[in-house]
């Protein structure tokens, strides 16, 4: 099925710059479906009149397509309007610590291939961007499409972005992609495109929130638990990033003011006494103080293999010295958990990351902590909970970010 | 002067129902004070020809008057519109623990009269309601105005609040307040308003955001710090309150999970260990320990009304041990400040309520603890500074959620 894009046939870049009012329509249409010109003229508080010139430049640009006809409210049956999910392709990346998720997907977000590879996120820049590029390549081809017909690209980082720019600032876990220009990189490959770059669980609560448990929630947190710990804000229903761009940056938040220092040289941080390499460091300090004969035999075995994932499995066999060291982590990140539960009063906490899969003591312990430590009237309604998404999550909000860019472009 | 309100001469009870676009050309409008027709259209992102119809509802409903002239964009001067501050009066309330605030305003929020007296937040919620209502019965007559002419009503309270109905819930400072319905109460004296209560650090941001420090920002923290710890949230230039009403509730966050239980039955909650009564405590905890001369003979003299103004007294006046005491509060309050910044990385921090003023040590040990112990991505840009509205900010705010709830009525 090759996409037909009038957009590109008539060589253009990419859209017109739509109106506020155009933008406004399209959000409401992309966020629920199919919709009438009545029901879109509703959401917006504006007259039939005025609604039916904005769906016509939006039909007209190709933008937005009739879907056939809605339930009749008394005389003709309306007309659905949705996306024109034909319009042209878009990428969606979530590159983690070790590995890389691609999805291509049409104008609607829905996903088409969906492709994943191993890849150390140290490596540099250059090298993992031109494979990322080649999959994408490999994926349109398969279409019978090219590089031309790309004409959205999201993708997530595991580090700090500056979103407008698409530079990251200081990456802890990616020295080398300091400053590097991603966004004109794609745009050399693809050259219809305007990549979105974002924080990676921005995209993952950007995902859960138009695809996954937070449809329809204004407010809620996504919390991810992996090499280190970072959280997605949505508010209002937007992902919400903080004037300088790094808000939910909670893994650097003291758990113990007379903690360890951190690599950021404070004391006690979240992420460096609960997250990943801390729970196979503590696993790794009870085998060699004798405490538990299992977790010596899986530390020996396992060399510079072991990880959390050892200690969720020994937990999961009953060995009580790795339940113990999961009930540390949980009560730590619960603890985090209800101050900001206090502050900000969520509707939900969904929690994701490679980490927090390692078992569901893990899950409970964390919600009993949180729980326990928040105000009662903050917690009435709080759900906390495994993100529907799992691990799609990421490129979900890759995707969903990248056709945002298209329609309504930040700078580039 | 008297005002001559068209709309009660009408008869009518209040404002007609506002659409969607005629109340974001009003928002633009309170805001950013008188605008011509052309800068509404294009704040808005609609045709000439639609603000035109808009503005000329919003002017024949007399919500709207035109103000004169702006500067000449080459052809001829634009008219400026404003708010029309004659359509009738807004009362704006700062309940506090121990005084109550009112002012008496027009229609654009700016104040006309302001009053103070000293009252009991534990009395009778009808005995301080009768006397708020007397005087703002007073402020009218003194304009020759009678309870008819009262549109707007907003009050801020010390507890939380369920915002569409306007009840407090679980108050610990004023339990006989619980789901006691002001919102009626008020109602039976000025028919003609629908009054907004909410919690009084919320009320303190929006006074903040709108008039204050925070004009033109997205998105800060009010930090309030007084018998409690409260904090008001700006998210995109609005209030944020959660999602049950209850966000930046920080005074329960915990400081040290071993420390005294608090009120709420929590260990070492935020308030209960670094917030007026606190100070007051560790000062005579001190005395008692025979740590300073000075801080001995203060409590003597004061007895049971020594407080946390004492210490910031002796301190000022260079006692090694209040200043100690004022010390280790403001690094508590920075150390939770610093996660909370993390977590919503803010443009500012403002700092209000009456312990706030006990000495310039405690504003910049709080600062120095937030900003030594918060990230550095997430400090680059932030401010943590007095409120510039001091006292004021409370009916600031309450004058305008009156004029919100005017313009677009919550459920009442």
């Amino acid at each position: 099925m090759a996409v037909t894009s009038k957009l590109i046939n008539k060589g253009t870049r990419n859209l017109p710059k739509l109106s506020d009012a155009e933008l406004k329509a399209l959000d409401h249409i992309r966020k629920k479906g199919p919709l009438s010109r009545t029901s879109i003229a509703k959401l917006l508080g504006i007259s039939r009149a005025s609604i039916t010139t904005i769906v016509g430049n939006l039909v007209d640009a190709d933008v937005l397509i009739e879907v056939g006809h809605g339930k009749s409210g008394g005389g003709r049956r309306p007309q659905l309007l949705d996306v024109n999910p034909e319009m042209g392709f878009v990428a969606g990346i979530d590159l983690g610590a070790t590995s890389v998720d691609l999805a291509l997907a049409d104008f609607r977000g829905d996903i088409l291939t969906q492709k994943s590879f191993t890849a150390d996120v140290r490596s540099e820049p250059k090298i993992l961007l031109e494979k990322i590029n080649a999959i994408i390549l490999d994926m349109l081809a398969e279409r019978s499409a090219d590089a031309s017909s790309l004409l959205g690209f999201g993708m997530g980082v595991p580090g700090p972005v500056q979103f407008d720019t698409g530079l990251l600032i200081q990456p802890p876990l990616m020295p080398d992609w300091e400053g590097y220009p991603i966004k004109q990189f794609i745009r050399q490959q693809f050259p219809n495109t305007l990549p979105a770059i974002d924080n990676d669980v921005n995209i993952m609560a950007i995902g859960e929130a138009r695809f996954g448990g937070g449809i329809g929630m204004d407010n809620f947190m996504y919390v991810k638990i992996g090499t280190g710990i970072g959280c997605g804000i949505i508010s209002k229903g937007e992902i919400y990033r903080g004037s300088d761009g790094c808000a939910g940056d909670i893994g650097h938040i003291c758990v113990d003011y007379n903690g360890p220092v951190c690599h950021c040289g404070n004391k006690g941080c979240l992420e460096f006494m609960a997250a990943g390499p801390a729970i196979a460091q503590r696993g790794i300090l009870a085998a060699r103080n004798g405490e538990s004969e299992k977790l010596e035999e899986r530390v020996r075995a396992k060399g510079s293999q072991f990880n959390s994932k050892d200690i969720g499995e020994l937990a999961a066999a009953g060995d009580r010295v790795a339940n113990q060291i999961i009930y540390e982590s949980g009560r730590m990140i619960g603890g985090v958990l209800a101050g900001l539960v206090n502050f900000y009063n969520p509707e939900a906490i969904f929690i994701g990351g490679g980490v927090s899969k390692i078992g569901h003591q893990f899950l409970s312990t964390i919600r009993q902590a949180t729980l326990k430590r928040a105000t009662a009237l903050s917690t009435r309604s709080l759900s906390i909970d495994y993100s529907k998404l799992g691990d799609d999550a990421g490129v979900h909000g890759a995707l969903w970010l990248a056709l945002d860019n298209v329609f309504a472009p930040s700078s580039n």
